[in-house]
């Protein structure tokens, strides 16, 4: 293997293929990058076994080859060249040589007959979206998705197509997500897949700044997302998701316009103290035309007040601070309206117009 | 206690004063802040009972009074609210409410008889200094405080004064690092004093964008630093600091000038290796017009050549890593000059022109 290639362009695709090394494995492999020199072109790899990321840049090569090398290490290093081009040389015993201006790494590689074949593209179904859309859509959805393995499907991200609508829902037991776009050309074929939320986490990171159209291709086990030279993987989960249509109430007794900001706010302040006491807990107190939010602790208490435009009965009802924050954050509109029905009941937050987010909240049981 | 003042004031107090808040105490007087009302103005104190800091913001004044706020508490409750003007009011019971706009707090204060008192400044001496050169000077010489309370007094930074001369001196047993500044006002009786390194570390921070002069004030035991309405006060070391002028070599056999900015790039690249191996090390090679700078671990090796102008034998020497990056980044000068004697010998670093710093760093002893 005999290359040379731009400094910049390596280090933008080190970092992009990085997404895909494992923080976690021991396995020599998995923590590296697979270095693969062809026609004048550089591909990176690197896989976790669950997800994978690859991609290419120009290359001026003189021998092609495959070389492993430690994502951590070679990062490190091509960051802090200051040469504009590298060239790098391999000898048999993987060692590699990498050059660039006055500096002289050898660094000795790995084998690659041990590192993870990437998942082959089937294209049994495919579509388009717009990088700008999906990664709101991940971003709406992305907190809310189960930590816990109980129910392993839910630590995934459905994601629903029907003809030009989109759908990404999560719910983690406490909350659901779920938000709406539409795509500008539809699908033939209805279809649904359950996405790892670790693997959108990390798209999410890899579509800032993209620009053209992401093309989506999956089969019934694995995704692949096509953004410009890079392609990102993840295998699919499978499993019964629960079916939100059955939870979120369609109806409420208690419905609230309200600024989101006003609100945000708020909710964080009184935070401060329900991060103090164990619980996390604020209470909401919604009567005519104010809203009234309290939090206790040992250490002392707060008491907010917020207009509201209310229609309905007034009700009492606490949540768990963090997640209406968590809710609010990713809400971009200026005025969102709640329903609400008892204080057992669900809070559901929507637009005031529009239909592109739903997200229900449900509320903790406090003795008063 | 009631009175009112600006949040923004406030929170600047709130986060100078918390710069003297104990992380490490247990005890609750300690993790506060001291709030003090009197004629028109809120004092802010805080203390570790090694450093303490005071400042003090115009307020509007109903009654004067004291009472103990936990330091991270109030000031996160102070930085989200989002009035511009906050209102404090305490209870016999030392509860304090706290309002703007439409948030309430109340919080549970400490009573104020267990805080320390804070140290009365004598001014047995005094001088006055540039901010900007205070700050360097610390900057120059935070680093190569020793961490180890071995040798207690090397822990601090000395500060020495004759006339207009002003050093400051830190070492650690591997480096030492002297920096020299001149007052714009000369003293009449020359001093030295030992002030803990901890200490200037927090008032570096204190430092940033001060303009006026700062006003030093110190007995034998206690030295205090007026920056406007500030006052950091530190407690000195005493003991016998070890008398640099006798371990700094005077003469050197192999004497080089060399790029600030290429040295200090390909010792980080060669750190990138020395880290991966055990003992941090790099080894210098000065031959006639360059420098070549190797490193090597299981992982791999580092090969770099700088040119120089060299006056002086060849030399093969090897230094840890850390302590070479250390003193080149807080140096600004574009060229500097390092004299060399032995393998066993250290490397001194001064400016090509003038003597504003030496730096001094041990080699390692490596066998070939």
């Amino acid at each position: 293997m005999k290359f040379s290639c731009s400094r910049n362009d390596l280090l933008n695709a080190l970092t992009i293929v990085s997404k895909g090394v494992s923080t976690r494995s021991t396995m020599d492999v998995l923590q590296g990058i697979l270095f693969t020199v062809y026609d004048n072109k550089l591909r990176l790899t690197a896989t976790d076994l669950e997800i994978g990321v690859k991609t290419e840049i120009p290359a001026q090569t003189q021998n092609d080859g495959e070389i492993i090398l430690n994502a951590a290490l070679i990062t490190d290093v091509i960051r802090k060249l200051s040469g504009e081009e590298v060239y790098f040389e391999s000898d048999e015993k993987n060692r590699v040589k990498i050059e660039s201006l006055l500096s002289e790494f050898v660094l000795n590689g790995l084998p690659v007959q041990d590192f993870p074949d990437f998942p082959k593209i089937s294209e049994e179904y495919s579509f388009e979206i717009s990088p700008v859309l999906l990664r709101e859509m991940i971003r709406s959805t992305k907190d809310s998705v189960a930590l816990s393995e109980s129910i392993p499907v839910h630590t995934g991200i459905k994601l629903e197509v029907d003809q030009k609508n989109i759908r990404m829902i999560s719910l983690d037991g406490y909350r659901l997500a779920l938000r709406r776009g539409e795509l500008e050309k539809g699908v033939d074929d209805d279809f649904s897949v359950i996405i790892p939320g670790n693997a959108l986490k990390e798209l999410f990171k890899l579509l800032a700044g993209i620009e053209e159209p992401v093309k989506v291709e999956f089969s019934k086990s694995q995704i692949f997302f096509k953004l410009g030279e890079t392609v990102f993987t993840s295998r699919l989960l499978e499993g019964e998701f629960v079916s939100y249509e059955g939870i979120i109430p369609k109806q409420s007794t208690t419905d609230v316009v309200i600024s989101k900001q006003s609100l945000l706010q708020s909710c964080e302040r009184a935070a401060l103290l329900a991060k103090a006491g164990k619980n996390n807990l604020i209470k909401m107190d919604f009567e005519p035309d104010q809203l009234t939010i309290t939090s206790n602790a040992d250490v002392g208490g707060v008491h907010e007040v917020i207009k509201i435009e209310n229609s309905g009965e007034t009700l009492k009802i606490a949540f768990n601070s963090k997640f209406f924050i968590d809710a609010l954050k990713v809400i971009d509109d200026d005025k969102i309206r709640i329903g609400l029905t008892t204080p057992y009941g669900p809070a559901v937050v929507v637009p005031v117009e529009g239909s592109s987010y739903t997200y229900m909240i449900l509320p903790v049981r406090v003795s008063e």
